[in-house]
């Protein structure tokens, strides 16, 4: 990250702009819930990458801090949005917005941010922003596409893997791509070089949900992890984990599969799946499938012309994401 | 309407070939909610106003469908999500997308409508495509902010008719110009022509608003008006009516009117507020207000360099729009 640290702090100083502007707008009931969830932090990977990617090409980030700030207010935006879908009281330790504030200023401001993302695109003009907005509006519809698969699949009884992969690609994955992509339209670098770096986010992506998935079974420290280790397990959710699980379990133990989703005790339930993901070697799929992605990952960013030093640090970064819990 | 029909039909076509390209579309619960909503029928004014005013140019109507698309897809959006807002059980007489769907599927399948409406933009290059985004953008931001203007209003104490005008400039009207500019600015008119069609939609916005308030109290025949006579009376709703006898009202007529606003028998509540509103004149000052705007519509419209009978065609397609229920 210290490689990127200028870049951070180029898209901070220009966040910091963007929320200051917010404060004297009216109706406050619209605008103080963007100010709100825009500073709760995060480690801003999104508009981060925007800059780093545009920087790869020696072209002066500040040309991609419109792209930056795109991507994360329509990243803030699916958040304050998901968390009303989810019943979620908070989000990074605070309340959500909808708890806050209500689920009607929630959905509003929501709606609202979704409009200034698009927004954030204006100073751009010609090619380079129909390209931009073609690729933004895509990703965005491909968001939407996903949440929707997710909440799907609560309800949904026979999950495949490759469901859960191609929602986790929609819903987390391409936005990621989108960011590195209009970073490197930003820099006016080739096709070839927009599309690997493209590819690089989204297998990126899918390694880093696929990770997390692992860690809240796994991590060995769950400070560090941030999240209550078992989470999903207690709450039934269909994770990697549990659909490669379902996938490889025998008649007999997708009956105790069963019963552990319906046991009542947390603690009992977290052991009992544990117990059965060790059986079937879930672990070790799961790093595999991590591991399968980050090769590919690394593989397209191997094709970028970029500066060596620079995609060195941002694999660095990539890497660094990937094990940050480990 | 009559001289609007073949281009009313033109977009009919066009919206159709939108709606049906989303029936093989997945996931079906993202999709079949657009479907619907769009396939409720309704006047498609906004639409037909982009067409209309592309064609007073003599220029292609069919240049503006991007912008028709793109100005239905919004305000349908914007149905989606004020339904959940409002709770409104009922939108054209068929159960609103949230209540045959769930508010999850109509909050994400609103999203994704409202990044579609921006994508309908597209087709367009250059300037055009940058002035109509920069206007439809600007607009989208309005909406909500008339909106959540509206949702304050419901629990603010004191509510101004000047306040009231401004919230349904937002909330309203300004994408009645948005519609119509859009459709100058594909048709290639002077920045002048395009203001004056913004203004012209403006204030016909404002009437047409100011009109449904109107009518819901004192419409002759409630079949026409084709909603409950006193429906906003009833639900206490903060109508020009109702502030402008707010602010007129002595201290003894004050008074009444709380009482009135607190009373639960429906039937009673309406006469008896009927009353205030014909001793305070209300039913004159708001047709005062309607007429002004209207006023001020033409004004505008007469300004603009467009074809005289098409001018002429469109004023009489506006004063029917405002007269409809009379």
């Amino acid at each position: 990250m210290n490689d990127h640290a200028h870049l951070l702090e180029l898209f901070l100083d220009h966040l910091k702009k963007h929320t200051t502007s917010l404060s004297d707008k009216h109706p406050v009931e619209l605008y103080a819930p963007e100010k709100y969830i825009l500073s709760l932090g995060g480690k801003r990977i999104r508009p981060l990458l925007a800059l780093v990617a545009c920087d790869l090409f020696d072209a002066d980030p500040k040309q991609a801090l419109g792209s930056a700030l795109c991507v994360e207010l329509f990243h803030n935006f699916s958040l304050v949005h998901d968390d009303i879908l989810d019943g979620a009281p908070l989000r990074r330790n605070k309340p959500t917005v909808h708890t806050k504030w209500n689920v009607n200023i929630a959905i509003l401001s929501g709606d609202a941010m979704l409009v200034k993302a698009f927004q954030a695109l204006e100073p751009y003009s010609g090619v380079e922003r129909q390209a931009l907005f073609a690729l933004f509006s895509k990703t965005a519809i491909d968001v939407c596409e996903g949440q929707q698969f997710d909440m799907n699949f609560e309800t949904q009884k026979d999950v495949a893997v490759s469901d859960y992969l191609h929602m986790i690609l929609l819903k987390t994955a391409v936005l990621l791509g989108c960011s590195l992509k209009m970073g490197a339209i930003n820099a006016g670098s080739s096709e070839g070089d927009q599309n690997y770096l493209y590819d690089f986010g989204k297998h990126l992506g899918i390694a880093f949900q696929l990770m997390d998935d692992y860690l809240d079974a796994f991590a060995e420290d769950s400070e560090k992890f941030g999240k209550q280790l078992g989470g999903d397990i207690i709450s039934n959710k269909k994770t990697f984990l549990l659909l490669k699980a379902m996938e490889l379990a025998n008649t007999e133990q997708r009956g105790q599969l069963n019963k552990i989703l319906n046991c009542s005790d947390p603690k009992e339930k977290v052991s009992d799946m544990l117990k059965i993901y060790d059986l079937l070697h879930i672990k070790q799929y799961c790093m595999e499938e991590a591991d399968k992605h980050t090769a590919l990952a690394i593989q397209a960013l191997e094709h970028v012309s970029g500066s060596p030093p620079k995609k060195l640090a941002l694999k660095t970064f990539a890497l660094d994401l990937l094990n940050r819990q480990i």
